[in-house]
């Protein structure tokens, strides 16, 4: 029953996504780099992106992640997967395709704990791709892990009162609303009590302290990424999503698919990468012949193809495992070993391609290094990958079971005599044979 | 249509096999360490292994590699990757399932090329296990290169007349015969001036001058790779394989699936590698928590895990596309980067294993070591790794093309150029704009 | 006699110089972040840089690689190393050192190979800072390799006319002269057929085609790195540095000590690195303990220890050779191996001390991602560390001898042999004993 | 004061070493694989043997290691270092030379803590090389970790009565005498707790349950390293070794210098399969050229001299740091640094070694597959590697300190705060501008 091929009507969906991105898609990342969450948009930007869109609208590949009643497909996460690799070739992609993060995921949890009015009010603009949100969560002295969040709302007479500092909101700067996560419940358990806030960005009290920016990508306290500071931060009681103390069931639903999604955006990279180092390796000529005649080269080509191959069949693997279980969380060693390869793949295969491009792979004028520099980013956001190792192990260790006794189950002298003892009469051995329990030794057969 | 499951129906025949391997097999390498090749065999031995081996083969899975003409069931690779997977956990699992090498080859390219006369007198018994045969083709001087073979059959009046050394000519002692590899033509390229001779090993004119041993697994000079000097050995001119100058093409049929198969005996020997560590991490306490604590050996959990099942993938999907291609050449590059991970993986699992398990891992009392060190053969048997990335990276460089112009086509101020072009009115540029040619940035987006 | 240690008196300029760059040097890069080279400079930059170089005169270590017929100490390479590792550690030390690349070189060769009248036209100036200068070699299509270069000079009745394309000629947008390295002979090697012309950058028919910028420290378009064409560029026949087919006589002298210095400044980049790291792991909770008590963090602190102090031993070392032997030709070996070093040794500690500084790590609010992506031209600048390679190993070939025969001379029945013949009489043998012929086992010492 | 070479005297000494070695010592490994440290010395051995040891004692190098008093030269560490580097290029080098562990640390404990009688009686005949011993400490659930050791020691009218299970007991079937760690007191910390017995080999109750033999270089179960039970072992009071509770701090006596030793015995085993390569580099053509033109060949012997030329400084540099500071516990981190890198080298450059060799290094006529699973003992005995690790980070962790406040000390926004204070009056700023609490960024220098 294994099969490693793509039913043909959906490879052809992927065809004309394929095309489409190529040539309408990626020349836009040379005119805006990086994808622009301004609002109200810029005029011009509106007039090449609008019908960009509604081309992809047309072939019904909207927000392809959003199940039917919120007008997508019902895609399993196999077919994302391949949808993703696609989309994720270009800078601009998730825009074009209706999902960039963290848009997507705030869209997800309002759909499934807004209440209707929550949903009129904020997940319909977003939906639509009028509004951007934000989602903040990490506080600066906190990173990976929650227990060390400070962020509080208190209940007053007119609701709730946010404190707090938070670190890495993307697109603060632009969003219509903020999802914050604040504890609500300083006497359990950070995972119990804390809840989900929304809250309009024009509410009083609101301070971006810095923008914090990528290295490479944006300019140094311009850049996406939302240092903000809440002073006393008035919502209204029905501004809760879920319940009190939900905010971290709620915020689990975000993460499902999204690893999976990114590993094949790093797929489609880490082969954009890896065909630039295949064209430079027949460009290119040194020394009297072509770099492609270079053993190291040669090295590198063969090195970086055979991590991809088996890195994408791995990530589908996952899909596929999601979509059969449908259970994340009988996948989640799985996805997040997904999660420890993916950097490793992108910097590897990047790093590789950069060097072939000699001096110019440093600049500016080719996106390889910042896609070598940017593997950092992907082995460090949502999680480093030193916790989702711990995830891997965890769950390997939770399946095995200790050795009976001092010993290894592998252990030569126990499994010898083991093995003595069952083959006795065959091998001619009288099991009392004092031999069998001083550990006589027969491996080389010549007994 | 990615499906990652075996069918049920066959599932039947693996489970059955995985517990005859595990409850049977793996036993036997406990009292004889190496398979035997000694003939006639040990009666000891014959008493325990011909009714494991009657087992296999009620159940339909002697020599399953052989088409239905020749006894097999003519399972495609990924049936035949699956089988030897659990076939592989084991040392002596080759023997008792029928597919120990170089018989297996052997036999394989006798039954397609062998006459009639041929096939009884030197098939027949080593498909029924009562002979062993050699493959003579590698010398000393020539290693992976063929080019520099030096060995010559010569015709005379009565056939032919063969001189030369062979190295590593595995079983050489206890073969019944030899298939020789000899130049019959030294004025043509050695792929079509070499022949193969099936040699009785009873010939006069042939010493083994060394039973060379691998380290760790046999003694200095008493091991199974032979050092075969052939000095004015005579063979009948019906002796020939094929035809005259055949070698190579019939030698490219031994080596099709044998290194699926070899890859899918890592992936089970790696696996118990794998396991061992799992149970060790488990089972041993150090400064006050069990292994399994410690970061540094859920590393080496999580890394080996992942390692692994990727791995996996990757040959289970390059045995499907040989089903699905039914042409080698078409995999060819797969194939060589599946024979280019199996010692990585080999050597990298069984490395933290081994050093998890501490000194006891180091001893003959753990197989560890010796799979450690075994993972260096993988990479020079059958061709180093060397040359198997080159196989890799020239199929790639075959299915690229070059730059047009000077600059890579990712160039960003020719792609930006061409951009500013294609959307020129919408960006409301006069596409005569000097800027244009000056390769004005607008990469920021704030034109 | 091996002394690891600097003699007190040098230590103290060096203690000197490392507070002084640690307090009014390394604040420096936070107002501009890279080295200014524009002239001329910025009056509120020289208020700042002026009165800094002067402190560095007073303490006679401006321009410390100069000989002292020029103004310097005639330093050794081993203090120049040791200074160089403090001035490297800030972005703008070279500068306020009068170290900086390319003008200290290009000094060098015009003191060295310059006629009277052009040291004083050109030396002088830069000496005193009042110019930069560039050296313009490398050419698009030639990356590492000078055969393929094509710029030509020719004669013409006033002197040389100039036609060629220049690649990564730094500092070209802001030079009074570019160093232009032609071919003048096209009949002979370009190692014996090139020249170099000092070119003052007003000359008509110079064209700044781009300035490339480094990924993530310029703007694209806006960088330091001119790709300058020349078009009928006409020099008079003085113009021509040292004489006709030098060029590569005299840039080899460029290249001199200066791959050891930046070596030692990546020393203490990569120390920067570390001890952030170090800092970081002290600081920072998590999951319940600090990040130092994790082992991970603790494996990446104690690899990045280990690598960084043999490699600051070897390239003190190497800085040794030089004084030593007074030859850099037979050091060559040990300078490209440095050569292969550093880049490694910078990625591996920046990779490190980055993810331990989670997200914040990737932005432009911490050096780290600078540093890590940089490491990259580390291993291009100047040659790629493949062809560094090249000329580590082929120094260790000339300096070996094939084996005599067909095996090793570590081959064991050779060995044994030879051995059982010297203490024939001991062990009690009749040398004429056919065992030695044989190859007769006796390594268990059994005999 | 940097000095990267041996005064000529001693160099003459190291050069007769090095001859002395080359030609006489090496080929006893080819005889006597192992060191053979049976009693009595089987006769024909000792003919062989007894000339070359005289031959060193005559040089004055006999048991270099030791003190003067004890009739050693008291050399410093930089000179035993450089001495083991020659004695541990061959197997027998050590018991040639009087410096095989573990009698070696034995005699040095006996003569540092051993009252008169303990020395006559067991440090005489000892260093005498007439008998050998045996180390005690390692038990089989505990491997690096101390404190869950189980022997013990109690105290009864006769002396002291030892019960317990030891591990890895090497030389245990020929030693004269054992020293036995034993827990004297419970009620304490193991380091407090701890005593050390010297123990008669005959003493009724020891029984050896199993020779534990190394991989590949002794058979299962016949090696040299035993599995010990003391089962009511009864010794006079006078047979503890120092004091009660010393066990400890006797044992870290025995481990000053040695590591250094195993390094530099590691740097010329290393150094002995890089010739082995770049000998068989030069032998071997295949498809066309030497095996040195290829670039992966010229790979790998570029990046073993690299790897090896540091190391050896780094071991040099501790080695002198030990003779400088007189201190083990100063340099403990630099030690623990060396034992990381000592298996990391070993194994690396006799991967490579091996895999140039092609099949031939696989086997055991060669010693680099013995070498290169070797690398693995090198990282486990005296502790695995993941606890020096932690040693040396541990040790940089103390040297250094948290930032201040929440943010790194090279946070930018800070740094960049304070060097505009610093230069305000220059920059033309006033400090209460409000743009520096805001962090306005001026990092691109064009305020």
């Amino acid at each position: 029953m294994w099969e490693f091929e793509t039913e043909p009507e959906f490879q052809k969906k992927l065809d004309w996504a394929e095309e489409f991105v190529t040539e309408e898609v990626e020349p836009l990342e040379t005119l805006w780099r990086n994808q622009v969450f301004e609002r109200p948009i810029n005029p011009t930007l509106a007039r090449i992106v609008d019908p960009l869109k509604q081309q992809v609208r047309d072939q019904g590949l909207w927000a392809c992640h959003l199940g039917a009643d919120l007008g997508g497909q019902g895609y399993g996460q196999v077919k994302l997967a391949l949808l993703n690799e696609i989309i994720g070739r270009a800078a601009w992609g998730p825009v074009i395709f209706g999902t960039a993060a963290p848009d997507t995921g705030n869209a997800e949890i309002l759909a499934h704990y807004g209440t209707e009015e929550q949903k009129k009010r904020y997940l319909q603009p977003l939906l639509d791709g009028d509004i951007v949100s934000c989602f903040a969560m990490t506080e600066p002295q906190g990173g990976s892990d929650p227990s060390v969040f400070t962020t509080r709302a208190e209940r007053d007479a007119h609701g709730w009162v946010i404190n707090g500092l938070k670190f890495f909101a993307s697109h603060a700067r632009w969003a219509s609303f903020y999802l914050v996560m604040a504890v609500t419940n300083p006497d359990v358990d950070v995972h119990h009590g804390a809840s989900i806030f929304i809250v309009p960005s024009d509410t009083p009290g609101i301070e971006i302290e810095r923008n914090m920016a990528l290295f490479g990508q944006e300019k140094a306290g311009h850049g996406t990424h939302g240092l903000v500071r809440f002073t006393d931060v008035q919502v209204p009681a029905e501004n809760i999503l879920g319940g009190e103390g939900q905010a971290f069931a709620i915020s689990q639903t975000r993460l499902g698919g999204g690893r999976i999604h990114h590993a094949m955006r790093t797929v489609s990279q880490a082969r954009r990468a890896l065909d630039m180092m295949v064209e430079r390796a027949l460009s290119r000529e040194t020394k009297g012949s072509r770099l492609g005649d270079k053993q190291s080269v040669q090295n590198y080509l063969a090195d970086s193809y055979a991590e991809l191959t088996q890195f994408r069949l791995f990530v589908l693997y996952v899909a596929w495992r999601i979509d059969k279980l449908k259970d994340y969380r009988a996948v989640r060693h799985d996805i997040a070993a997904v999660k420890v390869l993916t950097p490793q793949v992108m910097h590897n295969i990047t790093q590789r391609a950069l060097q072939v491009h000699g001096a110019l792979g440093t600049t500016n004028d080719l996106p390889l290094n910042e896609w070598f520099s940017g593997s950092m980013i992907l082995g460090l956001a949502d999680g480093p990958s030193e916790i989702h190792r711990v995830t891997v192990a965890r769950s390997l260790l939770r399946n095995g079971k200790p050795a009976e006794g001092m010993w290894p189950t592998y252990y030569l002298p126990n499994r010898q005599e083991k093995a003595r003892r069952k083959y006795a009469e065959l091998l001619g051995l009288d099991i009392t044979d004092a031999e069998l329990v001083g550990g006589a030794d027969i491996t080389d057969g010549k007994r």
